[in-house]
């Protein structure tokens, strides 16, 4: 007899042979065990207790010996001998994001939308009068498409899919010969992907699709009438192999690991997909065309290809510029002869994300000033320049802003904290949640709001230290460690207090110090003062709207006048948007891809120091940020 | 509790819904009941015997009402009430052919091939040398990979498939960037469609496929040596489905009728695929072309088209030449990104398998002689020609000299009699078979020499009757009609008598007379006179060779010298290796595929009066066949 493995609290239980570790047995059931680190037993986030057998497990040396003789394993380090009860804590924080529903307008700011564009999508739909059949001219219905197609679209070459020709016979008989077409241009081609009898053409969709490490976003378009008609997000369902590219990378090499990320991603996609569907009552198989952009090795997951030389020397990646490709073969459910269009990656760690970004700002057009772009994601991506160059560069901030790692964190959803003012003499927040609804979370704005208020009114340090020298309602030490209580658990939705520790601020601190220093070091590099930047676009999905005064306070931003300063929210969705709806902006896509350079800071010996010297609030050097120095000598005294 | 039907003797049994109908209930239990007419309660073949339990049954006024007494129903007429036991009689012609291997010389007879050539197949294999990942040219290993290919074959626009993307990072690492890619042609682009690492030049196949109403035939091509290397074919799966195009196109409208015949014509196809990928031992993955021959109602089914307007006028079928498509998307198991090429049609009744056939001859190449190509199959389609016309029609034949719908009928295989004499003074016969295996049945070439020597001998008159004036132990008259047994019980592989009856000899008289008549009315159409034909192709399924005098002597072809006639086997299937192998050969067919034009009989008032009179053997104006005439005068003085 197998042993069996009961999970709990779910009560899930599954057969399996001895020797299955622990989170394939998990998987195979049905249970998510968070495993950021990609399963290397490095970060001890997929601790389980084993409350009934016998394991194999290595965690001992990665857990303390008390916590070990308590039946606590690393899930990662773990065999099963014979049958166990397993019990899996919660992650409040990340299924929290999964069940709430959400509004449009949290994702993108449609009046931020360039205006100089055409209307001009990459797929149409055409009414069209198919001749009728003669039995001496020598044409099948599929010739007297084509030649109808031609009269308005002029001599060139059309395709039809197979989809199509199953339909043909019928739908060009239903209504005398007038129907309606879907077509698809490239450079030399017309491709029928749909068709249907009579008038049709004020059914026609679209989506955008931006694939972020921790976040999936989708976008619904009517191209009949030119607008995004619903948007939804969601965690991007391979967290739980990993919370960074690397520890995916890694993922991959295991095994069906590259195609487990394959289905996961794909499964998110196609949840959100279901749901945009749904909310316009439409047929997914109106949707005809996919613009998606992700990041290199995003892209790679979805698309099952080995991610693991974006990694190794001299990172090269299979793609830099996907080829069109069938959502039927890509595995989206859409329309299956839709296709797929992806932004082009500059290298393997600026992507398509950025690419797509980059055409929502004047950055590459305006000829003179330079302008600055951040996009603040689990990998943070900046791009400095004007028509003349385009640089960019990445770094590692990790999933923070998005409210993964973070004990508390969530995404931008229904029932997270999105500001949270601090009373100055107790420390005790107020905060506010996204719908108003009873707090389940907290997301990047959120943080960054409180971060900045609890250091301006004296409560945490430059190092990210909270205070012990005054007594406060809402800090606790715990042992070595201070916890901060934002909303206490008769308060919350989940029963639970949401809390900020010092490991979560030093979390914060490390991404917003990932972020700042490789602005500055660019900057540096390029010979562009941080003064004569004339525009900085900010992107992220930090939350509905970052509070800049804050976000300039932790240093996560350089500190220049306001109204330099734009934020663009999902620059990379927003951007997928316009190559939707526009082939003009598709060629000015390509076209900055092939522009723009790439810096490596990681072989630039001065990024480290860069990065050290921001690992405060703001900043080692103060003088760097004159306005938040002013802020804290108004506020508190002592530190003027 | 639903009803059960249990079929004898196979024991299956299904639980089904009263009130449905017994053919549904057989196919869902696996059990396979012929349905020539396509259900229409027209032909009498699905009888079974309901054994035990109540059905609601049409049969009675089909059927006589003594059968009706004993049990006997029309299975396509009857519904179940309750739980029955039917048993279904088994249909030894057509299982016979399924179950036997056979020789590839069958079907192709290689040195008819065309001399004058250049092998130049649509696909390629390729070994290129790719340039190592650099980190600061900007490339991708894609990118890489098509300037590899440019250097040999240009400045093309290059198109890789997903499947080679997956592949591409390890192949170009695994042997220093030496990789093998099998690269498609069309106009403009060129598809690489697999990689390999290192030189793998040698694998690679190709496969023709001709699509029969009635058989499919499948080769199997070492394009690396331009070698057919296996050769194999089965009866057309729909065949139960109903025995001529109409009958499948009336089944296509029923229901899920299109999907079925669909999915059964793909299995006869993959069935015989993988024999041929088993027999030379490889992949089917390392198949990377198909060309697909068949009547145009046979590619609508396969492609899953609806083929009822090619029945109804004005008969225009959807596509005459159908687009490149993906094996995927056709659901052809080869590797599933190889382009699937398919022959073009003329018209609704004349179809790939005859612009592949004609391929094979100099008909269309030859200036000024008026040659003549028949192929006789389950239609019967003629064309006639040079370099300066080419005319074709169909008729409607039958499946008989494909060994259907005649009792003891069945294809060119092992353990088929493909040779009778004829004892002239007994009427007794001598039989061979293929691969002289005890005798199964009787294939097209078996029939054509037993008909013609018991004609000769005066066994049979000019009518079909059979001489009920001298006794002959091989002839048995029953009730009005005689039946002759050609293998007595004992000597067959059934246990069961091999026989033709007088309802074969007509079905074989009609065959023969559609086939004669429609070449003899076009050819008096054209004002060509049988005797300035210099070429007469014969193409067909009949068996391993059709003996020429004794064809002539039924009157199934004109009364020419012998050494006019070429019999050219499947050219349908030779057409379409041609094809495979040579990119001329395609712009040949598609330009002989222009040229023909189609001639409708079915409305020219003389095709009945030419078809009456060639209801006899060999035909009513017997000074059409002298040569028939002297020999007949020769053996049997009374008729002289």
């Amino acid at each position: 007899m197998m042993p069996r493995v009961t999970f709990q609290p779910s009560g899930k239980f599954i057969d399996v042979p001895a020797g299955t570790e622990l989170p394939a047995a998990a998987r195979e059931a049905g249970v998510e065990i968070d495993s950021p680190c990609g399963g290397k037993g490095a970060c001890g986030k997929c601790i389980v207790r084993i409350e009934h057998g016998e394991v194999d497990s290595d965690s001992l040396g990665m857990l303390p010996p008390t916590a070990v003789a308590d039946g606590y394993v690393l899930a990662c380090k773990t065999r099963l001998l014979d049958s166990v009860t397993v019990h899996v804590p919660e992650s409040a924080g990340r299924e929290g994001g999964k069940f709430v529903e959400e509004d449009e307008t949290y994702l993108v700011r449609r009046e931020l939308l360039p205006k100089d564009w055409d209307f001009d999508p990459l797929t149409v739909k055409w009414m069209i009068q198919v001749a009728p059949p003669h039995s001496d001219d020598g044409l099948g219905d599929m010739d007297r498409l084509i030649r109808a197609v031609q009269v308005d679209w002029g001599k060139r070459e059309v395709v039809c899919t197979l989809g199509v020709l199953r339909e043909l016979a019928e739908a060009i008989r239903r209504e005398n010969g007038l129907v309606t077409v879907t077509l698809i241009r490239d450079a030399e081609r017309l491709h029928v992907v749909r068709i249907e009898p009579g008038n049709q053409t004020i059914q026609h969709y679209a989506v955008a699709v931006d694939v972020g490490t921790t976040t999936v976003a989708v976008q619904l378009i009517n191209l009949s009438l030119g607008r995004i008609v619903a948007t939804r997000s969601c965690y991007n369902d391979q967290v739980t192999c990993g919370l960074d590219v690397i520890s995916r990378i890694n993922y991959a090499q295991r095994g069906e690991g590259l195609d487990e990320l394959r289905r996961r991603v794909l499964k998110s996609i196609n949840r959100l997909l279901e749901q945009v569907a749904r909310h316009e009552s439409i047929d997914p198989a109106r949707i005809t065309t996919a613009v998606v952009s992700g990041n290199t090795t995003m892209i790679h997951l979805l698309l099952g290809m080995t991610p693991e030389y974006i990694r190794l020397g001299p990172y090269t990646p299979t793609v830099l510029q996907a080829p069109y490709l069938t959502a039927r073969e890509v595995g989206i459910e859409i329309n299956p002869d839709s296709w797929i269009c992806f932004s082009p990656h500059v290298g393997s760690y600026v992507g398509g994300d950025i690419t797509a970004g980059v055409l929502c700002t004047d950055l590459a057009t305006d000829s003179e000033k330079v302008g600055l772009f951040i996009d603040i994601g689990t990998n943070g991506e900046v791009v400095v320049g004007n028509r003349d160059f385009l640089l960019s560069c990445a770094c590692s901030a990790g999933p923070a802003f998005e409210g993964a790692g973070i004990d508390c964190g969530m995404r931008a959803a229904v029932g997270a904290i999105e500001r949270i003012s601090v009373d100055a003499a107790t420390g005790a927040g107020r905060y506010s949640t996204i719908g108003d609804a009873r707090p389940l979370g907290i997301c990047g704005s959120g943080m960054i709001d409180l971060l900045a208020n609890l250091f301006l009114a004296g409560w945490i340090d430059p190092a990210g230290k909270f205070d012990r020298t005054r007594p406060s309602p809402s800090i606790r030490v715990d042992g070595r460690r201070a916890v901060y209580t934002v909303a206490p658990a008769e308060q919350t939705a989940t029963g639970k207090p949401i809390t900020i520790s010092e490991i979560d601020v030093e979390n914060i601190i490390r991404a917003k110090a990932a972020i700042y220093s490789a602005t500055a070091l660019m900057l540096e590099q390029v010979g562009v003062a941080v003064a004569d930047l004339t525009s900085i676009y900010v992107a992220g999905g930090f939350g509905r709207f970052l509070d800049l005064d804050k976000a300039i306070t932790l240093g996560l931003l350089p500190d220049l006048p306001r109204e330099r300063f734009h934020f663009i929210g999902n620059a990379s969705l927003m951007g997928s948007y316009m190559v939707v709806v526009s082939q003009d902006y598709r060629r000015r896509q390509m076209e900055l891809a092939r522009r723009m350079t790439y810096m490596d800071l990681s072989t630039n010996p001065r990024y480290m120091d860069q990065y050290t010297a921001a690992l405060f609030l703001p900043h080692t050097e103060t003088a760097r940020f004159p306005s938040v120095r002013r802020s804290l000598s108004g506020v508190t005294p002592a530190n003027g």
